[in-house]
């Protein structure tokens, strides 16, 4: 036995299996959400090791955020407010609050001027004391709010290849095969170049709850810039997995399309990544995609809207010997 | 019938079509401008998905992004001045003016001053109302200003490949047969590295509205560094796509030259990319570039201004059997 | 003797040796420590090539930074009070100290005002020399204080490849050959792409104090993205360079895994590393990895804690001839 | 005659010629200096185009650099302060300078404290044309400081591979054939990972003031951490350019060893280049270079201060046939 052809035989049928391992699950489910999360959840990570305030950070909503800064700006004041009452509003000039509670308006206000480096003057540090929270407030500001504007600048220039992919994958005649077909669209005005796709096929053993993973051959893997719509293709040809499989076994075995999408967005001078996912249902046969563009006045115009629309198309019968 | 041979044939006859897909246009037109721009246009798409601040902002003109910033700036004064107002100036002190409108434009200037953090203090708040303005106030300044004073620098340091192209490409002899060619350089003085080029000829199918793209082949589509000239050469060998046409065939077929090259900025730290066209009548038959190089002194000279220099030059005869 | 051959032979053996040349060390240690940092010291390097600043504060630990700060910020406020006390505090307005140590309290205070741009003015400076150091101060404020938040935010925004390796490597049972296995997963919540692992054996020549470095063939060498927790399998087939080692020869030559995986971090959009390595006491022989996955509502669910955790497996009988 | 053949042979033989072109000089000169940097003046370039203001920010020295903002910054407070007197200094209270000159000056300090958003109050505007200008110059210092903060920060934090290369290449046995060989080592404390160098022979062509570039094979082009010294070596196997030539041909015909090293930075988490030259007069010929590690309580210690200490060495007769 040829040991060497062995270990590439077992290379060739685990390649990409995504560190899922080989123990999946049973049922029908997703490995990859339609938005291109993860539908796996990990357990019994020590909480100091899953906190990353960056991640955390990044990737909440513009609302969120904005209500943390905002709330986390309010209680700092708060904090600041207190120790100068406990020092000692007489150390504050400017205060003319009677009440504890006046009193502490304008400390709270004074923090505020003070935290955000604005310093009006009109209430001002007298003493020691009061001086040196007033001076450590003020860096203390000019670093949180480093962070903080950071934050803010990371989240608005953070690139994300939002591409479009088509509701819908389908079998369609490719020349004189068939292939597998779906689209993709950058709807956005920013270039995406040297894009690249990968596109998996992951089934269900027979018999077994574990999944097997297989790497689909492309007509092309990779354009080099990616002005309108593209159609990525899947040739049903000899080597196909897909050749071996009939439709009830694509069912029955839980098929799902793995797609990962790379691309370097010119915009934001970085690598981006998109990922997607298409279940049987995702999935229609004898259907082809519609031509999308159209050109007058020597341009071309391509219609984003249509990117799933599909029509009806005899498939080829293929026999391979 | 080999359907791997099958496979591979229309793999590289649809090589590089850069997301036009198949259908194109029938009459003569550039898929390029000249600066690199695409001559295509999206319809239909969403408004939501279309708007990309980022990419707006990074995209537009000196002159309008600092129209937009000042606008913006005097906009946000004239709110707050009329928030202040709306609470009533009393509870700002130092406002002197007496009619509404003196008031009003103290109140605005009061604002300007917060916003920035200024904060002369000449006018300050009192009351909690006029404070809880200023506050918020002053900390939307700081968060407002990172995303300003970040897009700015952000647009400073962005990176751009601007090469410069020859005019002309020339159909020049090339050793014992011949080449197509054109010249570039970079005439800033940041270095550019591992600078690669990928070159593809766009052709109408014959009878058709349809396009085809083909790679071509280059001397060398790659350079680890370009601190001067570089002449891009296709050889017209046996597999050269040009082999199979004549110069009538490819002004009536609508031939487009399109050019990507691909380098990494030393001065930015990132990739750029630089992208160009050349139509038939960019290119010169039977012409070669002049040379630009001299030495004095024991250094190089490289005269940029003559990039597009050409001089007559008898091509080969070349057959292949 | 064929020379090209012989080439080809030296390369192989000395492949990725890491640049440690070919004189190590005759004693058992560890080139690469747990942590991922070098068992190696650099001598006689001239001072102001070893001092790297950003390095240096990219590095330390946030306490040891921000008491820097902290300090470096007292220390500039030090100074600026000494000289405006030289200039003389009769040039401030707003100072009522009487005593000297008063005075330089106030002048203390007043720098620390200028220099975060506060600039409370209850105190504020008169006469020319007074003013060119507060105008100066505060431009200096600016400028150091860009430097220490760019190093806050850029530490915060740094990324690291913090994955987390299984404490012990095994030589398991793999198909009907065994392997070498260890494990890796991603704790975090931010996704790993294109992860690539390259993997080496050291061990000393015989009698010899040199250590050989041999690069290991994996099952997978690179997963498209990282989920949940990856084997990482060196097959042990005829080529390994287990094959012709008993267990004993690698204890006695000392022998270590150098583990080196690459990945994209999709948050950070940026290329992280990660680094680890085994020795012969972190190996167990004739043990496998426990499956950690499980699932439950249609989602798989990783026992990260668990990544440890072998069970006895019975080694299959190879022989190759 | 096979013209692919030919094709091929261009290709082998202009392999990497650094975009200099054929035509480079007949003399004996440097193409690249020994600090990296390029033997070439780019003539005839438009100013426009010459111009890279962020180029330039970015690579003057740090003297320059401080001195530039500082030198913008009183010119921009010149400027204001005239703008001040212009419009009046009665609009501006807590004035109480009687000549212009104390008056210029006191509007010069204001202007200070209005760009740097100091505002201390004990001066400030009165009336909208004053009110105004400072409001304006609050927001040009917002965005200039980004401006100058950014560049502060984008030169602290550029990476830069600062390797340390041997003065001298030597020519030194190499197993049993000798081999072309120089070090580099990397003194700083950051890490560089996948370390990929590219070598290249530059000599005249016989009887002509053209350059032929042949690019070196090496032992190791890419080691995946260097964390010592590395010795890169070119095996003067059968098919080294060097085979062919004396060593009165490679003094003759000006030889130069071209060197680019690539490198990951992890400190700074970007790609870095480092580039130097060997001369006739920087290599010995018949030296090897001593081994500079030792290793004491587990560790290995590198003495870098040696990197280029040689000692004779026999050279290998060889002979290919």
């Amino acid at each position: 036995m040829d040991l060497k052809e062995t270990a590439k035989a077992y290379k060739k049928e685990q390649f990409d299996d995504f560190g899922l391992g080989e123990k999946a699950t049973s049922g029908h489910y997703r490995v990859l959400n339609k938005d291109g999360s993860f539908n796996i959840k990990k357990d019994n990570v020590p909480l100091l090791e899953k906190i990353n305030f960056f991640h955390t950070l990044v990737s909440m909503s513009w609302p969120r955020f904005l209500g943390l800064i905002l709330s986390t700006y309010f209680c700092v004041n708060l904090l600041f407010a207190s120790i100068y009452m406990i020092i000692g509003v007489e150390h504050l000039t400017g205060i003319y609050g009677v009440t504890p509670f006046e009193q502490f308006t304008e400390a709270f206000f004074f923090s505020a001027q003070t935290i955000t480096t604005l310093g009006y003057g009109q209430v001002a540090p007298t003493g020691i004391l009061a001086n040196i929270v007033a001076a450590t407030e003020s860096m203390m500001g000019l670093l949180g709010f480093a962070l903080a504007t950071g934050m803010v600048y990371g989240r608005f220039s953070k690139p994300a290849a939002k591409l479009k992919y088509s509701d819908y994958a389908v079998m369609a005649p490719y020349k004189d095969i068939n292939g597998f077909m779906f689209r993709v669209v950058n709807p956005h005005g920013n270039q995406l170049l040297e894009v690249e796709a990968s596109v998996s096929l992951s089934i269900l053993r027979e018999n077994s709850e574990l999944r097997n993973f297989y790497p689909l051959d492309l007509e092309r893997s990779k354009v080099v810039f990616l002005p309108a719509v593209w159609t990525i293709v899947h040739p049903i040809t000899k080597e196909s997995p897909f050749q071996e499989l009939s439709v009830e076994d694509l069912f029955r075995r839980d098929l799902e399309i793995i797609v990962v999408i790379k691309a370097f967005d010119e915009t934001f001078s970085q690598s981006v990544y998109s990922r997607s996912s298409y279940k049987f249902n995702d999935i229609k046969w004898g259907e082809k995609f519609k031509y999308l563009m159209s050109h007058e006045n020597g341009r071309v115009s391509v219609d984003v809207s249509g990117i799933s629309s599909t029509e009806k198309a005899e498939l080829n019968e293929v026999r391979f010997d």
